[in-house]
């Protein structure tokens, strides 16, 4: 039994094996966030995942197919915090995925500073929004744009909640690249791997994944790169594979 | 006629187009190189094209066949300078390509602060060299270790000849590209353009391939990857097109 408020579905993750509420109104998950769950390391046993502006959950929801050990996510926006949280009970995920409504800046404070393996972090990609935009859903203008943080307030609380070696995986758009690293490295977050997701073949990217371990070595690797739809405008084998869980 | 060196042999450039003098003891030039020429923003008709690190002059006479703007190879080592010399008298090119003897860092006040419209370089790749490296043939040690010239000061100086607007062009190992938009940004060198170069599908890029603009304003581009060799070991296509100049 699950409670649906407003123009809330009941949507499925992972063909069957997961199910997560989203509404158009107030917030849907993109490619992005599966994305960036596909994309993070996640520790097999061992240790604990954070995830900032965590939505309606969708990254925890899925990480938690891959790997046993707990994850925080922390959401601002108290509409979609109860969503998450609805989903993980839905789904009898109490035991190992648990939300904090909370603004990420105390994330540190609330949940241990240098204390966790990994965080993930899908923030929002605009900057400033435009009066357009403004004029925009609140839920949906507070996910997309920087109004509650910054990409700076991001990467710094990934930095403070990881432990030496620990991991924090972003996702973001590739006009904000050198952003990205240039505050990775201000805040200890070492670049190590670096993938690029492209619409399909012969077009620019459009996301940009992005992984760095506390206190690490310079050593970044560039992963092969990632399409997204075929010459068919179909999904490749590989997308498939990450939002149904097909194997290739 | 052609005077040849020692082993030096006179090999093909695009097709039967062009020729150039090559040495397994001396230099020859790399794919790298061939894809540093194709992927540099070229002007048609008006400015001028520094070559910086040019070796036996592969960038400038590849780049010949695509623009008539004057272009100017700068080598340290007087033995590729002379290899580079006797291939662009040999296309007959003198008039539109010339060489200069001497360092990159004072190619600024030999040939103009301010004053070139476009930078390519396909520097040292290895910072220090091993003690394996140094017992090797001293001229491949210069051409691929940072002997006579750091990162820094091939960005320094292409940015010290390029006038506002002007573009410069650098190809590089992914391990060295966080270094180099940083060096970019520090010498007023707006990252615009990024693309990585695949050994084939499913591998790690080994070959980056970056341009920036002078006083540009951010907003940097990943362009689609370049694959070099396909399923079965053989040039792709667009490879093959910048090699032997086969239409795709």
């Amino acid at each position: 039994m699950v409670l649906l408020k407003g123009d809330e579905r009941l949507d499925y993750l992972l063909a069957e094996e997961l199910r997560i509420i989203q509404s158009p109104s107030v917030f849907a998950f993109s490619l992005d966030a599966v994305l960036l769950a596909r994309f993070a390391y996640l520790p097999a046993k061992k240790g604990s995942i954070v995830d900032l502006c965590s939505g309606n959950g969708v990254v925890p929801l899925l990480m938690s197919a891959k790997t046993k050990v707990p994850i925080i996510g922390v959401e601002i926006q108290e509409r979609l915090y109860d969503m998450a949280f609805r989903s993980i009970e839905y789904n009898g995920l109490e035991d190992r995925i648990s939300m904090v409504h909370g603004d990420l800046k105390e994330a540190p404070a609330q949940l241990g500073y240098e204390k966790h393996s990994v965080v993930t972090c899908n923030p929002p990609y605009f900057v400033t929004p435009s009066d357009k935009e403004l004029n925009m859903n609140e839920h949906l203008a507070i996910a997309r744009h920087e109004i509650y943080c910054t990409l700076e307030d991001c990467i710094r609380s990934s930095s403070e909640l990881l432990k030496q070696g620990g991991k924090a995986a972003f996702v973001h758009r590739p006009g904000r690249l050198l952003d990205l690293v240039t505050l990775m490295r201000k805040y200890r977050l070492e670049p190590k791997r670096l993938r690029f997701v492209y619409p399909k073949t012969g077009k620019e990217a459009n996301t940009v994944l992005i992984e760095g371990m506390k206190d690490g070595a310079p050593d970044l690797k560039i992963l092969p790169p990632l399409f997204v739809y075929d010459e068919q405008g179909e999904y490749t084998a590989e997308v498939r594979e990450m939002l149904y869980g097909e194997e290739q």
